[in-house]
């Protein structure tokens, strides 16, 4: 159950409420985010929620009967949109798309990209300067010196940048830097990190594990909405398979459901999702048709010289082709929501 | 390696190719379709094919290195379009939509089915009259006598129909009555079936196995086109994995990459990719703007009495949304490659 | 709910009992195997069972809340034991040890393994006449005349045989020749083999399905028991996953798990399992520490030379090594069981 | 190519030796472990490696084709042997058993199955401090102070002791309590834990990813080796599958390729294995069968009173009869390796 409180609540009213519920058996934790008071009570036996309503300080009441419960659907039917500022929206009609590369390798990468993107209408870039990759002996990324070379060409333009953060050590150095935090696959279940990541201003894109339910994806979010993060971006990044024709495989599933299961906005990343460049555009567009609130694609001028990914980053015209159709695939969706059929 | 033979190519012409061949350390298969002569050689030497094409009665030769070789799309670049007679056409342009029960159960729900496929402008209906169940002690469908009154309904009003076959002995039974043979999932590689497929003059849909790999599939489709039979559609319905929120996740990536791997049309089942009634749209539009050729789509006018697969069957009036947001999603696609962007 | 029916019962007693099940809301299915009269009878509401066992001819009355019914442990405690005649029997502290080549290739091999077979105490040999193969341009077996040959061999030296069946039509030809049907990974599903081979009188091995739930093969069993033949082995043969290391993970875990659920005996298959010939010894040896009631293993004097699935076929110094070490881990497990430790 | 340093081996020296292999396209990392000096160079050249052992300083080269290079059983022939102090010792012929609460609950608890174990002669016992959980709102542990409290209980009794360590922030309050750190399943790829394990002097246990390759387990502890510790086992916990009858499948494979690939001791996990308590006892044995150099198995004194996983923890009289059998299968099977059969 979740138990929202009206600001005038106060300790006295909460500890009321908890000696109430811990008698009927309900575990009670409070849970403060930035901009809200809740209480999050888990119990087996039956309670009359009426009872919950009637305490001083509590506003509403909801029974949510999923393992996760912040982010829910079942408590909260508006969907959340994540405002970036300068007008840059993500979530319930506000599609967004974030490109860039892998990597940031350079000064020059950077500028190019940032040119590139700004003239095709894009306003987040994507770029990662702590990588996390499977050898110790791979390239690890230009670090923070990288990022902070990064954020400044970006936002001189008025890019939105979103980076990969890799363990809570990291979140103080990385803030002034980017606009959106992002975990990826491998640390889904970092839950030091999600935690950390709970008392950060700033969204956060949480990408699904490699093999990763939904639950546990939900679950996970629930660690940073709980420790008072309410902006949350869900990935769907494609799962792994026995099939070995693609890198990954693209849970389409995934989109439709994660957006009935929650309120929280839903990203596909086709690039991971297969892993081979020449299908990325049209998976891409088939997660935006199967309902994503937004698409993060790996871009590079030259991808057959990146230092990672390259075999699944699309070059200028390969990205210029995929902005245009997938802001067209926008529309179509718009328009057959709209007119009800 | 394929070597296409010319009309006039005799046994002889054969023998000594073959002889040459064998000499080189190739096998040689010669393949008799219903409208074309092949052989089919594979060796592991280097062989120079200007001396095969030399032979006489040797059209043309054509090098393909896949595993499968005459489904393969390295020797056809042009797809193939199925030509199921009255102007119904799946394949490169000709989007074919097939709906209708999971189960025949009367002859009542065939015949109403039939008008509301026929008013809805679809040409295609789908339907099982043997039932490959886990249990045995689960329905097993209504047998012949079912699949004749559903194709004397169905055939007054101009419908093609598609039905599974699940052995050997029930083709000749069947012909008659079907305009596609169905191979279910569990029978993708139940080679003994493909091969008799193979001298039938019917087209086959030939759905990936559980867990079956793209090269499989596509070996399963070489079975029945070295047999004999090139009129083949490839269906993507899903894979199995660890995610228990869904029967299974459709594998979006297929879709293309099918496409790229082979000439044969790729049709999307979205009912068994997701086991979901009310996710079947947004995954089946998404197969089309992943690059389906077609789509195959459980409806019932009351799903939940159905006797098999009612969770994911679609009722009329989300037939009807779904058939014409599907046509609206082809003709943006077709839109989109048409003007180059 | 599982009717056991005396030797006595008669039509008319099945039939007042299957009017009263029916107006109960159950079903009802005769199930006549060639040594027993059962009825197997399904519902969702409560029913007072000794209001069944009641009837006149029911001898006795088991419920089996399982999805299959008559392979299950619920009803029937003690353990199958197959037997093949001349003292070789398979479960319940008879221990059995299948070996042989994936195909049977010619006379002189036949030959040869058998003496191995036969000196070193191996009781039933393996051999496939009919290959399923993902293509259809790799070796298909030597078929029905190859199967005769392989046949009059080893049962000269007095040695069982089994091979596998791919379809219906060849069960009459193959009868005489073999002591035990195997129904391939490929086929787990093929309810029409599965039927057929149901009023074989002879016993078959049922291999998991390559991604096929324990619950399926249970079920795929059924298929076999409800249609006459009760003498059944389910084989583990490895699970397809996304470790590429091996070619399949051989799942240890159902070995236990399966014998809890069913009371026929269990075979593991260590060399599909991992598909590696230096592993087949450790894995074979765990499945049987697990508790498996028999192995089937591939051998061939020469690997290297085998016609197909030589990289995962031991030669006969290996062979024998496993069959000692076999041996000697069946009688620690006896051991550890008996003085109750 | 892995270089080994002689002791005097100079900084001039290494030096040159990288301007000799930059020169050739080959990258190089120098690693300092506890004890020893290594160069690793990768490349894509051919280059003669006798002229690296020309170099002054190198005592020793190897090539290592594998991705993962100082944990490849290529350059090491002779297996790891952990050395825990007071004779207690995993690898090679010492096997060892580690045994006890997945979370310290109490100090009773503690105390109680410290007597157990030492009375039943396990010498290393494991308890998590610090529990990663999937809901935020599931006990996450007693935290640092259950961690001391077991630590001297148990090293009272002579105990060597096992925890879980999450975060690179915990490792320095952690360090003086424990006796082998713990890297669980979700962490297997959480590269900042594992590099600053790396310079921990102490043994870490890695646990396999939930769905991690073996390729990926090794580079995960080639990030561990290359950082400076050498002392590292490898643990097989079970892989996520389709499977819904178990919580994970023990990949019993992995046991003795992982000892073929690598020269590190492997752990085998039935608890987390299989996930059901009556069958953690045979899906053990299978693996010490198939090689493992040690088990690692939940118990409790009353599994369904525990705070977490009781529902695959053995209870004493379980567990006591699992230590005597394990032993039989360590000794059958060395008799076996030694005898030479």
């Amino acid at each position: 159950m979740i138990i929202k409180f009206s600001s005038d609540s106060t300790e006295e009213n909460r500890s009321q409420l908890r000696k109430f519920l811990e008698e009927n058996g309900f575990s009670f934790n409070v849970v403060r985010t930035q901009s809200n008071l809740y209480g999050v009570s888990i119990g087996k036996r039956q309670i009359d929620i009426r009872k919950v309503g009637d305490f001083a300080g509590v506003k509403d009441v909801f029974r949510v009967s999923d393992t996760y419960k912040l982010v829910s659907r079942k408590w909260r039917k508006d969907p959340t949109i994540i405002d970036l500022g300068d007008g840059v929206r993500v979530g319930e009609g506000n599609f967004g798309i974030m490109m860039g590369p892998c990597s940031i390798e350079s000064e020059e990468q950077v500028r190019d990209m940032v040119n590139f993107l700004f003239e095709s209408g894009v306003r987040i870039m994507r770029g990662g300067a702590f990588k996390p990759r499977s050898s110790p002996y791979s390239f690890q990324g230009m670090g923070l010196e990288g990022l902070k070379m990064f954020s400044n060409i970006a936002h001189e333009r008025g890019l939105k940048i979103i980076s990969e953060v890799l363990e809570p050590s990291q979140i103080d150095d990385m803030m002034p830097f980017v606009d959106i935090f992002q975990v990826g696959a491998r640390n889904n279940q970092n839950f030091s990190l999600l935690k950390a990541l709970g008392s950060v201003d700033k969204p956060v894109l949480l990408k699904r594990g490699i093999s990763g339910t939904l639950e546990e994806l939900l679950n996970s979010a629930e660690y940073i909405y709980s420790n008072g993060n309410e902006r949350i971006l869900l990935c769907e990044r494609g799962i792994r398979t026995f099939e070995g024709a693609y890198r990954n495989v693209l849970d389409i599933n995934a989109i439709p459901v994660l957006k009935a299961k929650s309120h929280l906005p839903v990203i596909v990343d086709p690039s991971h999702g297969i892993g081979l460049r020449e299908f990325v555009e049209p998976v891409g567009l088939a997660g935006i048709m199967a309902g994503a609130d937004g698409v993060i694609v790996e871009s590079h001028a030259r991808p057959e010289e990146a230092l990672s990914d390259g075999q699944q980053t699309l070059n200028y015209s390969e990205s210029k082709r995929f902005i245009e159709k997938a802001n067209r695939v926008v529309q179509l969706r718009s328009e057959l929501n709209n007119v009800g059929i």
